[in-house]
C-alpha cells in the first residue's frame, strides 16, 4: 500500500491540525497514521502525516504545489515525499565493521528502505564485503599529513552523491566543521558510550575505569563539536565488575548495532527534528 | 494549566481527524497534545486530545452538547472531561500489600490523580495503612460459604461508590462475571507472571519449574475470563539459576508495582481503550 | 594466556570446593574464575574453574587422568579441557537467515571460539553466504514425503561431524526425536518467542493478536518436546499497538539474535548445565 | 536455615581458594553459596562464602578466632558473623519521601535485614512516617550559618549509633570529609543521574537539556568528592521529546527507589566490596 509523508515544522497557533489534516482530507487523502508535538516552551509544532495514496486526487507533485500556499502561511519547514521513492544513504566506516555489517543486513533484507550509493572508508578492509553486495566501495586515506585534501576529496564526493543520509558506522575520523554544516542534520554517528559520559576516545576503557554498571551506545547528529550533538537514540545493557574493558567493548557492539539501526530507520522514514539541540523522535 | 480532554474513537472515514481538530479550534482550543491510532484492520479511529481549558470559548459542559451533534454524525464513542476533575479509584487487596502500598504512595505525592473514596478487603490487615492516609477502609470477608452474599454486598458498595477505576490490587479473589460486567473495561488486575505465560495459580512456583530466565508482571482489565483480559502494561526483570521461587516473588513484587502503576495512570489519565483483546495505549 | 576449564557437576557433600580446589592448587594451578552453585533441593554441586595453564605442572592430558581418581570418588560428571581447544559448531538453518549472519559475523570477528566444519540447510539459499566464509555448506532438502530419509541423512552427516554444539538458527523443521537423543544437551534452539508463551507456530502472529507489551526469545535446549526444553536465556523488548504482527516479526530479530548468541557463546565457554528442565548458567 | 557468612579480599596467590574452603570444611561447615572474583589486573582476590551455620562444629566466636590465624598470613581483610545479627542502618533524608518510603516499606515487609536505630534528617516533614513504623526520628537542622555545628551533631549521633550503614537517600547536603571518612565504605548515595552523567545539582533539568534519550540513578558509595564514589548499582529508564524536567522527575523516582534498593540489600547481605574506585558486587 503506497503511502504519501507530510513532515512540517512551523510556530504554533490554534487551528494548525485542523488546517494541516484539513488541507488532506481536501485532496482526498485517508490518514494512516498522524504524529504530532507542540513543544510549549519553544512554541513549536512539529507533525509527520502518513497518508494512503492511493486515496489522493493529486500525485506528489500536485500535493506539493498545493501544499505550498499553506505552508508559507504558516511559516513551515516542510517536505512532502513518497515513501517509495528510496532515499539515499552513504556509510563511512573505518576498520571496525560490526556496524557496517549490521547496516548492510537490515538493508539486504529490507528493514531499511534506502539506496546505498556508496559505502567510503579511509581502509581498504571492508571492500571485499560491500562490493559482493554490489554497492560502490571508495577509499579515501586519511593521513596525519594529508587530512585537509582528503576530506575536500570526501567533501567532493558526499556533494556529488548528494545523500538523504551519511552515516559514521565508527568512522573514526572527526569530520571537519565545513562536511558537518554541508550536511547539516543528514549526518548520523554512533558514539561508544553512554552520552554525555564518555565523549570523546576510549569511552569502554574509561566506563570500566569509572566502574559504571551499565554501558550504552547513542546515536546522534554529528555537529562541528565531537559527541555534543542531538541524540536520536542510545541503548545500555548491564556489565559487573568481571567484565574486563575487552569485553565492555564486546558487549558495547551490541548497543551501538541496536542504537544505530534505530536511529537510520527513523531518519530514512522521516520520523526525526532537531529542536535546538533536542530531538523530536516518532518511534516505530 | 488547566486541560480539557476529548477522546473517542469511531469508524474510520477521510477527514475525520480534520472534523474533530476542526471543531476544537472552532471552540478557540489549542491543541497540547494529540495522539491519534488508525487500526487499518478493524478500520476503526482512536483519538485523545489534551487541549488548553483557558483557550476554549465554552465551558465544557457547552463544549460537550455541542460536540454531540459531530459525534452521533461519525458514529462515535467518547468522552470529554476537564482534566482536573478527579477520577474516583477504589482499591481491593488482600494479604499482600506492596502494590497498595505503593499506590497510596504515588497518590499521596500527586502522580496519581484521583480521589480513593474507599479501600476494600476480605482481611482487616491494612485498616490502619489505609485510615492514617484518611482513606475510608471496608471489610468484606469472603469465606467458602458465604461467597455469593459477599459478592453481592461487594457489588452494592461499588454500586454506590460508581468508581471510574476499581484495581485489583493482589485481590486474591476471582470476581464472579455479573462484577466484571458491571464494570467493563474500569477493573484493572496485576497478575504476576508475564501473561499469557502462567495463567492462574502460582505463577512465580511454575516460573521457577519451567527454568524461564526472566519473570514478570502484567497489567489487565479483569474479564470473567480469568487472566485473558487485555493488557495495558508488562513489565520484566532477568532472574537467574540461582534465585529460588521465594527469590522470585520478591524480585517480582517490583515488576507488578511498576506495570500496576503505569496501567493505573494511564486509564486515569484517559489513555487507554479496549479494542477487541488488546488495548490502545497512549503513554505518557 | 591459555585457560585450563575444569567444569563438573556431582553430589553435593561437605568439603566439595576444598577438595577440587585443592586437586588444582596441588599441580599448582592457579584459579583466575571460580563459578560454583549448590541447588540445595536437588542436594546437587555444580562447578566451573579456570585454570591458569602456565601455571600448571601438568598438561591438559595429565590433569585429565589425575582427576579421574578423584571425580570417581566424587561421583562427578566432568570434563577438563583447554579453551584454546576449539569446539565445533555445526549451524541447521532454512529460509531466515538473520541468525545464521549474526552467528557467522560474531564467529568471523573472534566473538565466539570454534570451528565451524559444516552449515546444514534444506534449502540453498544460503550456499553463497556460507562459502565466502570459507565454510562448507550441505543442503539435505526435507519434504512431505522423505522427511525420514532426510533426517536420517542429517543424522550421518551430524555422527559424521560428531559437533559440541549442533545450532538451529531458525531452522523450521521439528528434529525427530532419535537425533534429539543422540546430541541430547548439546542442540541449542532459538524460539521466537518468550517461552512459555506461544509454543508452536506462528509466536509473532499469537503474541499479536494476545495484545502482549513485550515480546521475546528464547535460547533454549531441543528436547523431543517441541519448545520444551530447559531455556538458557531469553531476550524481550517492548512492543506497542501500533506495532503490525509484520512489525513484530521485525523488531522479535534483534531480540532472537541476542539471546541465540548469548546461548551459543555460554554452551561454547562450558558455562551452562542442564539440572531436570532448568539450567545453570554461569554467565560472562 | 541459619548461615554464617565469611567475606574476605588479600592478596591473589595459588590455592587461596583452596585454603578458605578447606578451613570451612574442616569446621564441618556446608558451603550453601560461594562467590569469588580474581582481579587479574590489582592481584586481588575477593571471596565471599555462605555457610550452612547448622554443620558448622563451632559457633561464629569461636570460627573467628581459628579464622585469625589463616587469615594472617593471607594478608586478608576479613569479616565473619552470623546472618541473623541484624545489621544497623541509619537513613538520612531531607524533603524527598520517596526513597525513605520504599526502603522503609521493603524494611517492614521483610526485605531489608536490618534494625534502623534512627532516621535522621534535616526538616521534620517526615517524623510522623518514620515514628509509626516505630523508629526514632532526629531532626538536625542545616542551615547556612550553622553548617559546623549541624554536622558536628550529625556526626556525635552517628558516632553513637555506630552504624553498619549510613543511607543518603535524597539527603539534600553534601557531608563534610570528616564524616565521609569517619564511615567511609559504609556511607549509600542515591545520585538521580546515570553517571557520571550528571554530576551534582538539577540533573534532571540538564538531562532534559542535554536531550537523552534514557534517564537514571546511581547508587554510591559517597566519598568527599561529590558523586565521584565507587558505583554498585544503577538504574536507567527509556524517556521521549514529550516528557518534560517534571516527568523525568517523576519518571526518575522509580530508577532512584530500585537503584538504591538493591545497593543497600547488597551491602547490608556483605556481597559489595570497594576495589579502587569500583566495586566488586555478588548480585543476589
Amino acid at each position: 500500500m503506497a503511502t504519501t509523508l507530510l513532515k512540517l515544522t512551523c510556530p504554533d497557533r490554534v487551528g494548525l491540525l485542523a488546517r494541516v489534516t484539513g488541507f488532506v482530507a481536501g485532496h482526498g487523502g485517508n490518514l494512516r497514521e498522524v504524529h504530532q508535538f507542540t513543544d510549549e516552551r519553544a512554541g513549536r509544532f512539529f507533525a509527520r502525516l502518513a497518508i494512503d495514496s492511493a486515496s489522493l486526487r493529486s500525485n506528489v507533485a500536485g500535493l506539493r504545489s498545493a501544499f505550498e500556499v499553506l505552508a508559507d502561511e504558516l511559516g513551515a519547514e516542510w517536505s512532502l515525499w513518497s515513501a517509495e521513492e528510496p532515499r539515499r544513504m552513504v556509510v563511512l566506516v573505518s576498520k571496525l565493521g560490526h556496524c557496517l555489517a549490521d547496516l548492510l543486513w537490515r538493508w539486504r533484507s529490507g528493514e531499511l528502505r534506502c539506496e546505498i550509493p556508496c559505502v567510503i572508508s579511509n581502509h581498504e578492509d571492508f571492500r571485499e564485503m560491500v562490493e559482493r553486495e554490489g554497492i560502490p566501495f571508495r577509499c579515501v586515506p586519511v593521513e596525519a599529513g594529508n587530512k585537509e585534501a582528503a576530506f575536500g576529496e570526501l567533501g567532493r564526493i558526499l556533494a556529488d552523491l548528494s545523500p538523504d543520509l551519511v552515516v559514521l558506522a565508527r568512522y573514526m575520523q572527526v569530520l571537519p566543521a565545513h562536511l558537518c554544516e554541508a550536511h547539516h542534520g543528514r549526518i548520523l554517528n554512533i558514539h561508544h558510550s553512554f552520552l554525555p559520559s564518555f565523549v570523546g576516545a576510549n569511552p569502554y576503557q574509561r566506563a570500566w575505569e569509572r566502574g559504571v554498571k551499565l554501558i550504552g551506545a547513542t546515536c546522534h547528529y554529528a555537529t562541528p563539536d565531537l559527541d555534543q550533538g542531538p541524540i536520536i537514540d542510545q541503548e545500555v545493557t548491564r556489565v559487573e565488575h568481571f567484565h574486563s574493558p575487552e569485553d565492555l567493548v564486546r558487549i558495547g557492539r551490541d548497543c551501538e548495532r541496536l542504537a544505530l539501526a534505530r536511529g537510520v530507520r527513523w531518519h530514512l522514514g522521516g520520523r526525526v527534528w532537531v529542536s535546538g539541540n533536542r530531538t523530536v523522535v516518532f518511534r516505530d
